[in-house]
C-alpha cells in the first residue's frame, strides 16, 4: 500500500457530498475495501460463502445442546436450500459452497457438496489429540483448494461459515490457546446450553485443556483440539487473503479459525471484514483483542456463515457510496466550514 | 392482535431449523413484521423512503457547521441522484420521494420533487414561534398526503428521511420538550460542530427554550420550534401507520418526528422499526426512552433517511427467514433438548 493511495482514498471519501465522517463506520469500511483491492473503485463481484461441515469427537462428551447427528441433518438442510444461510445468500445473490470436511454421515455421503472429508469426525480431544499432524496439513491444503477450485475466479469477496455440533467447544479451546484468554472467558452456550449444561461444558473443556500441554502455534493447537472444519476454514482464509480477496468473518468459530490463520500469516487480518458480533460471549473478547468492530450485533448465534450473509449488503453499501455518490465539486454543494475542536 | 396469532408467530419462528433464539434480534424483528401485518408471511413490497426538505430560521443563528444554502444544494443533489440516500436506495430498489416542505431556494423551485412548500423556511424560534398553528396543521396534512399520493398503493414499508440545515437544533428543542430530557442531553454536533461551535449551539438553544413556555402537546411544540420537514414527517408517519405499513425510523431528526407522532397517536410506535442509532448523542437517549433497539449502529449522521436504506436489507432478512427457512419437520432435523436455565 502506497501512502499516495491512502491519501487518495481519504480525499475521495472526504469529498463526497456529506459532512466529513458522516457515514461513520461505513467510511472506515470503504477505506478498507479500497486498501485490500488497492483501488479507488472497490468492487464486490461474485460473492461466495464457504460452509465447512464436520463432526467432533468431543461432541460425544455432552458439550452441546444438540445431538451429534444434527451436523449431518443440517448439512442436508443446506444442500436442500432450507437453512438460514441459503435464505440469506439467496437474498443477496451470494453463492453457497458446502464442504464436507469430515461429517459423520448416518449413511452415504450425499451428492452436491465438495468432498474434503477427513473421516467421520475428529477424535475426542479429551482422550488424546483431535486430529493428526498429517490431517492438519491436509485440512489446510483442502481449504486452500476450495478457494482455488470452488470459488469463481472473478470472485472478490468470500465469507466463511461452518456446521459442526461441538465446534464452539473446540473453538473455545483454540481461542484460549491462541490468545491466552482464560478458558472460562471463552466458553459459552453454543447452540443453547444453559445452567448445569453450560457448567458441564466448562468442566469438560477444563479437563481437555489440562490433558494437553499449551500448544506451540496454530497447527499444534488445531491438532490437539480440532476440528476438521475449523482447520479447513483456516486454510481457506489464508488462500483467500493470498489471492487478494476480501474476507468476511462471521462469529466465534470463524474467529477461532482466523486466529489460527493469523498465527500462520499475520497479514491475513488486513483482508478481514468483521461482519457480526455473535451472541457467544467469547466472541466479544476475541473482537476486542483484535481491535475489530463488527458491522452488526444482532445477537445471532446460528453459525453457517449467516452473519456474513446478513452483513454483506452493508459492505456493498460502503463500496456503493465510494463509487457512486457525488463529490462536492460534482454537485456544486458548499463544503461548510468545519469548526476546530477544542 | 389476537393472542392466537402471537402464539402462531412464536411457534413458526421456534420451529425453523436453528437453535431456539439463534437468530437473535432478527427473530424479534420478524415477529414484529408479522404483528404489524397480522400475518405469518410478512412481505416487503415496493419500499419507499420519503425525504422531507426544509429550511430553518434558526439556521441564521449559527447553530450548524454548514451554511443555510446547503439545504437547497443537497435537495438538488438528491434530485440528480448523487446523494447518499440515492446510492443506498438504488442498491435495494427503494423508491426515493423528495418533498419540498419549505426550502429556501436561491432561484426557482426545481422540477422533480413533490411540492408541499410552506415557504422559504421557518421563522427563527429565537424570535417567536417557528411556524403558525395553521402551518402545523397544513404540514400534518401534507405529510399524510405524501403517503396517500406519492407512495405506491402496494407499498408495505416506508422510511422517513430529511434534509434541512439547522434541523438537529430544532429536533433537540422538540425532543427536550416532548420527553423532559435536559436540553444539554439533546444537543449534539449535527453536521459536525465541535468545541466552541457546539457550545454556541447549546447556548442559543438554551436561549430559545427560555423564550418559550413548555409546550402543551406535539402541535404546540412543532409550532414553537419547527420545522416544516419535521412536522410533515410526523404527519406522514401517522398516515403510514394508519394505512398498516411498516415504518422505518432513521436517526435523531426522524425520532423527534416520531416523538411528536407518538404524542398524537401512541399506537404509531407499534408500526416502527428502529433502523440506525445515529452518532448524534441525543439519539441514544431517545432510543433508551422508547425501549428501542436499533438494527445497526454505524455512527452515521448523514440524515436523508440513509440509516433506513442501509438497514433495509436486514429487515428483508427477517422477513425472508420466516417465509423461506425450513422447519425442523420439513428438514428432518432433530430439535435437540434445550437445557433448563438455572
Amino acid at each position: 500500500m502506497t501512502s499516495d493511495l491512502t491519501t487518495q482514498i481519504i480525499d475521495k471519501i472526504n469529498n463526497k457530498t456529506k459532512p466529513r465522517g458522516a457515514l461513520g463506520e461505513l467510511e472506515e469500511l470503504a477505506a478498507r475495501l479500497c486498501q485490500i483491492q488497492r483501488t479507488l473503485t472497490p468492487s464486490l463481484v461474485k460473492p461466495a460463502v464457504l460452509v465447512f461441515a464436520a463432526d467432533h469427537g468431543l461432541a460425544r462428551e455432552a458439550v452441546s445442546a444438540y445431538p451429534r447427528e444434527v451436523t449431518a441433518q443440517m448439512a442436508l438442510n443446506v444442500l436442500a436450500g432450507g437453512a438460514g444461510i441459503n435464505v440469506f445468500c439467496r437474498q443477496h445473490d451470494i453463492a453457497v459452497v458446502l464442504v464436507d470436511a469430515g461429517v459423520d454421515w448416518p449413511g452415504d455421503q450425499p451428492a452436491g457438496l465438495v468432498d474434503h472429508s477427513m473421516g467421520p469426525g475428529t477424535a475426542s480431544s479429551l482422550r488424546g489429540d483431535a486430529m493428526t499432524a498429517d490431517q492438519v496439513a491436509a485440512c489446510l491444503s483442502a481449504g486452500a483448494a476450495v478457494v482455488d477450485n470452488q470459488v469463481d475466479p472473478d470472485c472478490t469477496i468470500v465469507g466463511f461459515g461452518e456446521l459442526g455440533i461441538g465446534n464452539t467447544a473446540a473453538s473455545s479451546l483454540l481461542v484460549s490457546a491462541l490468545t491466552g484468554l482464560a478458558l472460562a472467558d471463552c466458553v459459552g452456550p453454543g447452540t443453547g446450553l444453559a445452567g448445569a449444561g453450560l457448567a458441564r461444558k466448562l468442566a469438560i473443556l477444563t479437563e481437555v485443556q489440562a490433558a494437553h500441554r499449551r500448544p506451540d502455534g496454530a497447527e499444534e493447537a488445531l491438532r490437539m483440539f480440532g476440528g476438521f472444519e475449523i482447520a479447513q476454514m483456516c486454510g481457506a482464509m489464508l488462500r483467500a487473503h493470498a489471492s487478494g480477496r476480501i474476507l468476511m468473518i462471521d462469529g466465534f468459530v470463524a474467529s477461532a479459525a482466523l486466529l489460527a490463520a493469523r498465527a500462520i500469516d499475520p497479514a491475513v487480518l488486513d483482508s478481514a471484514v468483521f461482519c457480526h458480533q455473535s451472541g457467544e460471549p467469547g466472541h466479544a473478547r476475541v473482537l476486542d483483542l483484535l481491535g475489530a468492530k463488527p458491522l452488526i450485533r444482532l445477537g445471532m448465534r446460528l453459525g453457517e456463515g449467516s452473519g456474513c450473509a446478513v452483513a454483506y449488503p452493508i459492505i456493498a453499501s460502503a463500496a456503493a457510496f465510494v463509487n457512486q455518490m457525488a463529490s462536492f465539486a460534482d454537485a456544486g454543494v458548499s463544503t461548510g466550514e468545519p469548526e476546530a475542536a477544542g
